[in-house]
């Protein structure tokens, strides 16, 4: 897949810069723009591993932890820019599920087919479940309740939740690059079977490319309207769906790939990790980011929303916390991904 | 108990016949029919289980995965033709309660007083928490609250939720059958102890039962009415309750005779296995006649239905994933169950 | 610490005396009684101990089951008495959450520090999760859906849930102590190690704390409308944060204590016991005391301390599961509870 990245990014960044050159409909720039950042997150995210594979572990795991969504962060900063605010959280809680539900569904399943049962470190597994349900279910939902309660109170309560999972994200770092290190050994031993690129080439390709991602969430971002109108689709089903596939799809194709190869360790990394990071980094960072723009996002969801990411987060936790996968767990998370997408569809209205 | 399932069979089908020639009230016929139903229920599970027997494990395993309800199936058509959609709804509920908790609750209780420790295999046991999470946790409670949402989309969610549900039900089959059947080897060989009919008389005997129940089905329905003015039931109530149990009592004597012997499996296949039964398979289809019929049924509970339901799978998760029981722990269940049984006797208003 | 809690108690209700008797500003009086009920509750739980350990096992279990939270009792009688019964719900609440998530949270991570992985018995830790499951969960969250269905049933409700509680209550001693005393026995063998006082003084302290407890206690909550006025906190905030901590802290200062002498089964028994009385008999009999003194309180909590509850006990049941604890996962619970907390102070207004 990765020799595709190069002529891909190419052709979809000019076709884009073309597109907006000509002032072709906002659709047809919307559409090219997404397509141009999927391969763009894929080299991003092939030369954030190798600078951290040069750099040692600890640095190393540091750099991925708040890198590895990057893609997401800045479509959601050119979001907020616009007011998308609705679309923001939406691509927030997109991530969540598209990387619970519809990436580790898609692992498990892929790889069931070619090995009977799949098993994966139980302890990491473990700790993912507890950081999962207070980086989800109690960050997320018991806010949402208790602003119900107090509504002129759910800035202040955004706040201690951001700098809470902040908190609790950096321990989560601290624990598994520092304290505990020796638990997480076998995913650092995997990962350097890897070819890397030299350090200068992927310092290069990291900057150029965060740069034109940024242009081109610019360009998607301008293009939301339109596809509303032309689409039908809401600004909720484009943050969910859309945003979401876009800013992981490499990613996506990596976790599936590995469980393929039953290296189940690293695809659960990707799958759940990622999940982690967009919930207590990604989310907070973007709160903030809102704050000092001045129109600030409160982290107060849909219900819609906080349903999905509580059932997925308990469905996961039952699916992963035995150690041991197979198609028919695989299956079980693809199809209440697939009832999920098809209610935020139906929210159009 | 099986010797007393012809003479009350006779007894009770002559009685209600005898009732409804007589035009005697309806809430005579209403319990006779009831009575009529509870023997008749058993009749059809032991010729289906001794077809099952004849034709080798894997059509087997289909037939009393499909029939293995065909009781409440038969009553939520006829109740349905009537209009009687809450009554319906509450009896996929009441189905889904009784076998999780009072079933499996009192199973662990009565086994338990013999036994002090119970063991049963994990990996059917965690098979199955993904499953009830799936199956009544995201399909049910997830769309409610999407609903709520988009209220004008309920049934394009329902055909959805229901299409995966039957899907899913269909992989789990394939899973336990073709797949992974040597997990679930126990079983069949701990069920192949049993005494079965021959094949022949197990056929006559089914489509008898089937015509049967069909008939006391049409019966108990049109007593409704008469049982809410008499008795000051609601409809959710005997859903819940009275459908519910009649449809299940003959399993459930045998669920709880299973664990007495300590063969704790086979208790937890028929508790377990019938709920999610009743959940991915029977609520669709009765979803899907209810469509033919031209008055669709949408697969949204009430609140307490779907609070109800979503404690009760948490609870058993709990309770079974660690592959051991105790009296305490279906005490537990037990008593959950009578605090959701008053719970909806206090809807009756 | 044991070294203080005469002194302490001499100087506090000698203080909070002479500022009732001076007629000083009631806040001044609040926060007296408040520094004199912590160490009584200490005395209290010592004295508790040394006759329970005199008594032998079994009645000594039924002795600190029975007696163990006997302060939060008193305050809620006499809460009831002038008609808090926010205050006393939220005191219970606030017992729950602040077992569960703060005070064994501070052990996991105060234990954490000193040793990286730390065991405790895995069926003790699968017994309390059905138990906190059934008990909060099932017991709290379900009868406030149906009582939202039908309002004016809360009280049958709560009647039946308080009643179910209690038996399942008692049914968990009978098994603790009777019928699996032997699963239990580790934690009886590691307290025999201490050093306890003789069975005549222990019973004169207790007595005279108790009534000293109650004194105090009386002029605490004549003192709740003066904190309200002059700090500005809610009575929900002053049950689910201050009367919860000084009902506990003694208690909750020994968990973390054992936590750090590697005695986790102890810490677990005291943080997730503690619990359990609380909601499983405290709660009932505040219940059964406010329907004798003719102004009933339903067991009816708000959707913030649902919410709050049913996420404490989840999260929970995720961490101590596996039988193993590490100073993250107790950051995790303490994170859960500064959200928690945070979001009680917001509801003020």
């Amino acid at each position: 897949m990765n020799r595709w990245l190069w002529p891909l990014t190419g052709v979809f960044v000019l076709a884009s810069a073309y597109a907006k050159w000509q002032h072709l409909p906002e659709l047809v720039l919307f559409l090219l723009s997404c397509a141009a950042i999927i391969p763009l997150a894929g080299l991003m995210g092939r030369s954030t591993e190798s600078i951290a594979a040069r750099v040692g572990p600890r640095i190393g795991g540091l750099l991925s932890a708040t890198f590895g969504n990057a893609v997401e962060l800045i479509i959601g900063i050119f979001a907020l820019k616009s007011g998308y605010i609705t679309l923001v959280k939406a691509s927030i809680t997109g991530s969540i599920l598209g990387n619970l539900l519809f990436v580790l569904g898609l692992s498990f399943f892929v790889g069931g087919i070619r090995h009977p049962v799949q098993r994966f470190n139980t302890s990491a597994a473990r700790s993912n479940a507890g950081m999962l349900l207070l980086g989800v279910g109690v960050a997320y939902i018991v806010p949402a309740i208790f602003a119900g309660s107090a509504p002129g109170q759910s800035l202040a309560l955004s706040g201690t939740t951001a700098v809470i999972l902040f908190l609790v994200y950096g321990a989560g770092l601290f624990f598994s690059l520092f304290t505990h290190a020796d638990l997480f050994q076998y995913i650092t031993t995997e990962e350097a079977k890897e070819g890397h690129w030299r350090f200068r080439s992927a310092v290069i390709v990291l900057c150029v490319a965060t740069v034109l991602v940024g242009v081109e969430s610019d360009w998607l971002v301008d293009g939301v309207r339109a596809v509303g109108q032309n689409l039908g689709w809401s600004e909720m089903f484009i943050g969910v769906i859309v945003v979401a596939v876009i800013g992981n799809a490499a990613e996506h194709a990596s976790a599936v790939w590995m469980a393929w190869k039953d290296r189940m360790d690293l695809s659960l990394e990707i799958a759940v990790g990622s999940s982690l990071q967009v919930a207590m980094f990604v989310a907070p960072v973007l709160f903030f980011a809102s704050c000092l723009m001045g129109h600030a996002m409160p982290l107060l969801f849909s219900w819609p929303e906080l349903a999905s990411m509580g059932a997925a987060v308990l469905l996961v936790i039952i699916l992963m916390i035995d150690g041991e996968s197979n198609w028919l767990e695989g299956a079980m998370a693809v199809g209440a991904y697939i009832v999920m997408a098809v209610g935020f569809y139906t929210l159009r209205g």
